[in-house]
């Protein structure tokens, strides 16, 4: 066991901040948002800038997180958990008890590596798909007629599917234009359908992914493209494909053409990197630019080990959000990517942020005292300012934001209207956004005006590639990783999800007839008639 | 101008329900939540049914939130609003003084309809468009060469793109297959570069919409497109159609195939009805179902005048968000539509309602005392399950979940694994994601306890189908005008979006150098290195 560090509240510099948040800095002031303060609330990254101004810190505010963070051991805590430390459990009551390695999936860069055992056996895995992707390539591999398979449906749920959908999303604009991907996730009998109308079968790949390998919703859906395998004539088990945990009941080569290994310490919400992502992303990007992205993923894991919250990006980005949420009081976070091809980005980050710290009981099984993780949301702008911003700028509600931007656009197409490029009014719109969220305007006519001291920042990149989009995943998976140790809870866990399972298998039951008499259930299909 | 009711806070009804709130019914108590109460507190309406035994509201409770609709006058003001009453207005300030009217969109099925001006341009544009898909049937229309125009991109940012893109993706299982809809909204160059990249533009038409016709975003992707028109020795002219309003610069027979109007009663938010929505709809479903769609919406419309609480599904639904939000602190509502086809919907139900109600200005141009509209977020289930519900379940923040499910799935395939279909396990899921937040579950071990009542509601109906999707779309609409009226505010206009505006156009005109010495500007670009 890992020395933690202290929670929140056990903190002397929590008591300051709390201090501090009583008068918090007024951005709305003349002369307090000024270029001096743009240029020094700026913190140089890797790959990303985090532009901190419209935040309502000071450098008092800035130095109190660092005390923060430090008496937290929050660095300390995340190198430790990068080198094999049990980090999922809750001391004195029964739990996974794991070690949490996502990234160690690409710790594969170095002699060294953090955790030399995992990395070894994500270069197994590695060598593997470099292997299969290359047989696919060479035509080894193959449907019955001999033909490329040039679409693969990529089966999965949770973990299983937001992370790798929202990469491969991300990066369409890199990937090869004669393969496709398609993804089913949702029980719905409509989402298999609709993607089974639109592909040839003959020429598709599927891959299932599930780390135990008994996942209801997709063993559902594998069983309907089966289905559909064996009535278009193929044979599905020349078709199938598996990410799993080794020996799971998806780890059978009967079965499957391939099975890819995830590992019990790395959870469904962390795994884009591994196996779960990785067979996708490169089939469609192919391996040198997946290692482009595991390199991107690898180079922020390492640059958020520095102490320096100043220096530290993804530090600092948790510790403002610890900032807006137990000291000013913003219970929810909306994530804008000013990028179109980011778009289910927030979807992801939903699930990784409040699946993993959604908690209310510490690590010690106690009940938390302050708050935890925030709910989290956002679409990408520009979109958005046409949508919900009218609420940020002059709603009841106060949420904080986090702008993400790119000076660059990914495909290089571009056009110049009224003097300036779209990328040009992209930015701007970024830009301005930022500033009158913060600054907020007068005005005689009181529906015109704006209150300001609304708390955002700007993560910006030069464009966004294999490599930026690993940062940025690593980024976030930092950030959410250094709150859960700052709020002293498990984020690798994921007990809420249970009670809902087991009541679905009785109402289930119910359904099928293997049970009689189960009174709310019963009551809840007569209400909705679907006895 | 017309009657206004009392607002929220002047209400001796809402002084009751303050008090009520601090007792609320606890539905973790044994014998609560009872096979009695699923049956009691469900609402039967037209189309959609509203399970509300999850929330925490008794009996008295429901009848305080009658007497709180009544004061307030909701249904009266609602109606008032179908007959062409000026809604979107602050009284002694300057405002955009309009009628709203997007419920004569689809006020066309019967000769007395509440405001026959209205209904009856509604019917001109419905007219033009049945025209406009016959000769494209028919092949009147086509292309230079003759060819059938087998492609609509369409373009158009927040309301011209937000509803019109759920709705269509919600309809998909019902489209001509021989039809393509391509969407491109964002100022990003990356999003139409993507559209472009997959499609014939000989075979394309290009709606443009947008009701001022200088819509910057939906400009310079215009500009864009008609320039790779052009390069593929195409016409733009011949290709591109509009939805604009009457005279405004896209209103232009020299430029467009055809131009169909929107009237400036009807807010973008408000428009998937009018024709924003009519001609992508009626190009990929039809004019039959376009119809139908249609008169769904007009049937809500008629069924949210009912003045019974107990019997009128939006009224309910509003009136519980109320009491969820004002009352007992639920700053945020998640919509969790069980149905694949509507992972749109949630996207384009924030904009709807945040823009409509995020104001803190009553329509006195008074500053409101209380709280107005709540942050609305969501995606589809079950896959939400194995992501956010988490928090949901266990995290420290609580918020309010609306739950959408249908009895039977669209595309009628299924198939049975384990005893159920997947249709079964989807709707199994639903209910027991709804009895699992509300009753909770006590354990020894700490970190597998739920605290339960967590508040939600469940919206059912037979199946997701065109007169559906348009009576749920009318359903949310009536939702969000009740809680408007309710809370005094004016949700029609969304003057938060203005100084973003402003500011965005001083940076660009700081990029593209007209302007200097803009301090502020020019330390953002700095910091950005995007000068």
């Amino acid at each position: 066991m890992i020395q933690e560090g202290k929670s929140i509240n056990e903190c002397e510099s929590f008591r300051v901040l709390a201090q501090l948040a009583k008068n918090p800095l007024d951005l709305t002031e003349h002369r307090v948002l000024t270029p001096e303060r743009v240029r020094q609330f700026c913190c140089k990254g890797e790959c990303f800038d985090l532009l901190y101004a419209c935040q309502r810190v000071s450098d008092e505010v800035v130095d109190t997180l660092q005390d923060l963070a430090d008496e937290c051991s929050l660095v300390e805590q995340l190198a430790a958990m990068q080198q094999g430390a049990v980090m999922n459990c809750i001391h004195n009551y029964p739990s996974e008890n794991r070690q949490v390695l996502h990234t160690a999936c690409r710790d594969i860069f170095v002699e060294k590596p953090a955790c030399e055992s995992a990395a070894k056996q994500a270069r197994v895995e590695l060598e593997k798909l470099k292997k299969f992707l290359g047989d696919l390539e060479q035509g080894r591999i193959c449907n019955a007629e001999g033909q490329a398979f040039d679409t693969l449906i990529h089966v999965g749920i949770g973990g299983s599917d937001l992370g790798p959908r929202a990469m491969y999303e991300a990066l369409r604009a890199y990937t090869d234009e004669t393969r496709k991907v398609f993804f089913v996730s949702n029980v719905d009998p409509d989402d298999s359908a609709q993607v089974l109308a639109q592909v040839d079968l003959s020429r598709c790949l599927v891959l299932v992914v599930s780390k135990s390998g008994t996942t209801l919703e997709t063993l559902a859906n594998e069983t309907v493209i089966r289905s559909a395998l064996s009535a278009a004539g193929l044979d599905p088990d020349r078709h199938c494909l598996s990410v799993t945990g080794e020996s799971s009941p998806m780890d059978n080569p009967q079965r499957y053409l391939r099975s890819f290994y995830m590992y019990d310490y790395i959870g469904g919400r962390y795994s884009s990197t591994s196996m779960v992502g990785a067979v996708t992303l490169g089939f469609s990007l192919g391996y040198a630019q997946l290692l482009e992205f595991l390199q991107g993923a690898n180079t922020m894991d390492r640059a958020a080990c520095e102490k320096n919250i100043r220096r530290n990006v993804p530090l600092l980005l948790a510790m403002l959000g610890v900032w807006n949420h137990n000291c000013l009081g913003m219970d929810t976070v909306a994530v804008l990517p000013y990028s179109q091809a980011l778009h289910r980005f927030p979807a992801h980050l939903q699930q990784c942020d409040m699946e993993s710290n959604g908690k209310s009981v510490d690590r010690n099984g106690a009940a938390v005292a302050g708050k935890t993780g925030p709910i989290v949301w956002g679409e990408p702008g520009t979109n958005g300012q046409h949508a919900f911003y009218q609420l940020l700028h002059q709603g009841t509600e106060k949420t904080s934001v986090e702008f993400i931007g790119f000076r660059k656009n990914q495909r290089g197409k571009d056009l110049s209207m009224q003097g300036t490029e779209s990328q040009q009014k992209l930015v701007a719109n970024l830009l301005a956004q930022s500033m009158a969220l913060a600054i907020g305007r007068d005005d005689e006519n009181p529906n015109k005006r704006f209150s300001g001291n609304r708390v955002n920042g700007i993560l910006m990149a030069d464009r966004l590639t294999p490599s930026t989009m690993g940062a940025l995943l690593a980024l976030y998976e930092a950030k959410i990783v250094f709150q859960g140790f700052c709020w002293n809870i498990n984020s690798f866990d994921q007990e809420g999800v249970q009670l809902g399972k087991i009541l679905a298998t009785e109402i289930l039951e119910v359904m099928s007839e293997k049970k009689k008499n189960v009174p709310l259930a019963d009551a809840f299909l007569a209400a909705v008639k679907m006895c």
